[in-house]
């Protein structure tokens, strides 16, 4: 690649909106803005294959389970495929009572009443009137005055009126939106909406939507709040409208440009779900409302279940959720990072130990249980893990609960497999790892426990006798102790010279009840100062600490591969 | 899904940040920041295989490329894998003059000191030294107090401070991370920043960097950038530091946070290309050098070849740029929709017109070109697409500039083939509909030119002499005109009783030179008023006038698809 004359040159600044006195940036989002889903509309006109019927249906069907109330469900008079959906739907009955579906339409006499057609019979609709209003659109496409196109409202919004008050049995709403708002003059978008309000004549009980669409995204955030606070402070009549916004995602700021939008004082967004939408995307529905739900403000939508609602958006679209996407990725509640396992892992604990209900996980932002995530997917090992997740892993999936020195122990077997394979370890390469550091249920290891039997001997030590494979030769052996343990640590001094003394001990139950596993955890130094660690895991308490002695033994014997 | 209690109560509001008279609102972004790509840090450690040392090469190679100056290449303290590359990539030789790199450290003496050994002989470096700041992590995974944690920074900035002035041949440059400063106090944060700025001393000439990270983003992003501005103001010798930005992407603001940062004073910017690091990832890089390039301002970083850029990134992360990703995924300069098709189309017109060079096309905030990328992806043919779209893709691929009325006509084959198929229609798809329609290069027909000759009688008119198979059979036939195309209709009329009236006629060549192909469209009616076009495509134009009578002949006799 060479450096070209920087194409920069091309593009204008987007200056500066002349809004003295900005209020937005002092307020807070503190509650839920009306929802409205374009999936069906935006989003399905953005795809590469649309949807056909089936799925707009299973996609419909979704929103409503969600709890979305406002749902734009196509473009009546964009071809067969549409019309017939959306009059398939209306008339099938099937559309809840406190849900409200609104169709869009050019401002064209013919469209508007095909508009109106595919909606008969709806107990209540809205009809979704637009026209672009920039100076890029009157001078490219309609080379049009500014005259002629607010008059393209009018006419539209006059042909509304009239097809609506043909047909008193349905609850019509309207809605307009001064397409390519944030690339246009604030005061003409706000002269055609006043001049579509005179025809229309709204109340605060029967108010308009105005939308004002990001059509292009265009400018830092910001300026689309301002954009927005200017509107409703000089809309006449504001108290008749509910403000939409409808953002875009050309400088991957859609979202914080409908957030900060509703701290300039909007009061509906329209999205879709993952921020499908034309180029790239609309302001994604998911983020917003979780977005909501981490500052204690309930968004009002059910996400409680976000992989079904993933499953059921990638089949209708044909487009993945990206890994990263928030809240949905597969990869955003996961940690490889050490340091981040770590702390992680302390929050869980810290977390189960508080005395309020909030939360206060490090590095993760939202209770993955709260959108049916599972904690176990959380962390994940690979070779910038450290000690904290493989020992997360291990007690995630085989219960095993390790002690801290026995962690650092076994995150040098976890370091080297990692630095070998460079690739994630999965919870089975960390159990295979784990079962041949300590020889724990590997059956080629050098000594083997096959029976054994403990007796108390009249002086009250203990005397164990039981049968050891020796690389594979079956051995009667026998040993005595004050205890168990030492009466197996015995046994190996006398018969095989394996010499081991205990530091410490400790035991654990795998799950509950009467059929749960036993972990025994042993850690031991041979005479010259090595520590060597042992594990036996059973479903009797006495052998698992037989067996913890058993791999303590092996791994003495062994050569060491954990240096 | 059943609507639960809703978890929102779990989490507290972030609450506002106490900013009388703050500037950013009003500011714009008029140069680029400095950049640091951390995507080998960062991004590396996030991702599900970690990259191996040929695939870390090469992102280093890509990153040069593409003209960032300031690589975080690593955690030398974090493995093996990540010591060996940096030491080995720092004595390859093959680091740029005008490139410096940097390396992560906790802050734990053994640590920092491998951090350094991993540099030796570097010419220049960042060692990047940090530790986490807030309360929940002060009170979860440290246990320590405020002043203890402020201590584990000064210390650690003593051991670089001493460890850069064991080896003078190297350039250092020291940065301090506050992790998690956005969900600190900020007056500790300053705090704590001023204390290390004690131990190592920076200079207005020798400046250290404090980088803020977003460790997670909990906010909407102008309290990230009140957050800034409020350090910016009240850091001690805020002249002696140079102030970069971290964001990550958990509510998906991550590039917004980032901007409004830059606007409220900082000087640098941390990110990873496609927005790649922890969970949702970090700032994107491109997303947030292109902005900059459709304001006008030079970002400094070379993305003419953006395919290339995310073949590469792409490989090496082993995670997709998403399709609708901003300037890079597949979709954002796709237009379906017919309205947006045409507008489209227009502002290409419009920009070969226009006098002066500022880009402006409704729909592409960026000419597609300027990233590499081809005009011709950007319209796609749907059942959404109405007319502009084929139109388009006729023009791009087969070189036809259909008449506007003839448009209408085709739009009505293509929609039904569209509804029919459901699915995206390729170029292919487009070309096979118009060569059906209008009998053009295709082997059935009822009426195929075998061959002509054209004379000119004594009288002044011309004689049309040919033979033309009629399904199949060929026929010698003449007829006689004031023109080629009025001599074909009159043979038409008079062998085939085939009447038709010429209503318009126009011709183009197709590509340039000699050896260009002709295209002749025709408009004609019926006896009793229908309207039938026609098409001819020939080397030689007389010739691809009479193809198109007898195309126009073959939609008179032919059962009509288009209605």
């Amino acid at each position: 690649m060479t450096m070209l004359k920087n194409p920069s040159v091309k593009y204008r600044p987007f200056g500066q909106i002349d809004l003295p006195n900005r209020q937005w940036p002092g307020r807070l989002i503190d509650q839920a803005p009306r929802w409205l889903s374009t999936d069906l509309r935006d989003g399905n006109q953005s795809i590469i294959d649309p949807m056909d019927g089936v799925k707009k249906a299973r996609f419909f069907d979704l929103l409503v389970e969600i709890g979305v109330k406002e749902i734009e469900i196509g473009f009546p008079s964009a071809g067969a495929t549409e019309f017939t959906f959306i009059k398939h739907l209306v008339e099938s009955g099937t559309i809840p009572d406190d849900v409200i579906v609104q169709v869009l339409t050019q401002s064209r006499e013919d469209l508007i009443r095909t508009s109106f057609e595919s909606l008969e019979g709806a107990h209540s609709a809205i009809v979704h009137l637009y026209n672009a209003v920039s100076p890029a659109w009157r001078d490219i496409v309609f080379r049009m005055s500014k005259d002629e196109v607010r008059e393209i409202a009018v006419a539209g919004a006059k042909v509304m009126r009239d097809e609506a008050a043909k047909r008193p049995d349905t609850d019509w709403h309207f809605q307009y939106s001064p397409e390519t708002f944030s690339t246009a003059e604030l005061d003409f978008s706000i002269s055609v909406c006043e001049a579509v309000m005179e025809v229309l004549a709204p109340t605060p009980e029967q108010p308009i939507i105005l939308n004002l669409p990001a059509t292009v995204e265009a400018a830092t955030p910001n300026i689309y709040a301002d954009q927005i606070e200017y509107f409703c402070r000089n809309l006449p009549n504001r108290n008749s409208a509910v403000i939409s916004l409808h953002t875009h995602n050309d400088r991957g700021t859609g979202v914080a440009a409908a957030e900060l939008g509703l701290m300039a004082g909007a009061d509906r967004v329209e999205g879709c779900l993952f921020g499908n939408g034309e180029r790239t995307g609309n302001c994604c529905l998911v983020t917003m409302a979780l977005n909501l739900y981490t500052q204690g403000v309930d968004p009002g939508l059910d996400f409680s279940d976000i992989d079904r609602v993933i499953e059921t958006v990638e089949y209708c679209n044909d487009l993945p959720v990206h890994q990263r996407h928030p809240y949905g990725g597969e990869l955003v509640y996961t940690a490889f990072s050490g340091s981040h396992q770590d702390a992680i892992k302390k929050g869980f604990e810290a977390n189960d130990a508080q005395n309020d209900e909030y939360w206060r996980v490090p590095y993760l932002p939202i209770d993955p249980a709260d959108l049916g995530r599972d904690y176990e997917a959380v962390i994940r090992v690979n070779s910038q893990s450290g000690k904290g997740g493989f020992a997360w892993v291990l007690q995630q999936k085989q219960g095993l609960k390790l002690p801290k020195a026995m962690q650092r122990d076994f995150s040098k077997h976890v370091q080297r497999l990692a630095d070998q394979t460079s690739r994630e370890l999965n919870s089975d390469d960390i159990w295979d790892a784990f079962r041949a550091a300590y020889h724990v249920q590997t059956p080629d290891k050098h000594f083997q426990l096959v029976d054994y039997n403990e007796t108390r001997a009249s002086d009250g030590t203990r005397i164990f006798s039981g049968t050891i494979a020796v690389q594979g030769q079956e051995q009667s052996v026998s040993g005595r102790g004050n205890g168990l343990i030492s009466s197996v640590m015995a046994t190996l001094r006398e018969v095989f010279d394996v010499e081991l003394e205990v530091v410490d001990y400790s035991q654990q139950s795998l799950g509950a009840g009467t059929d749960a596993n036993a972990a025994t955890y042993l850690e031991c130094v041979t005479p010259n100062g090595k520590t060597i660690w042992g594990c036996g895991i059973d479903e009797d308490v006495a052998t698992a600490s037989v067996r913890a002695v058993i791999s303590a033994a092996n791994s003495a014997i062994a050569p060491s591969v954990a240096e």
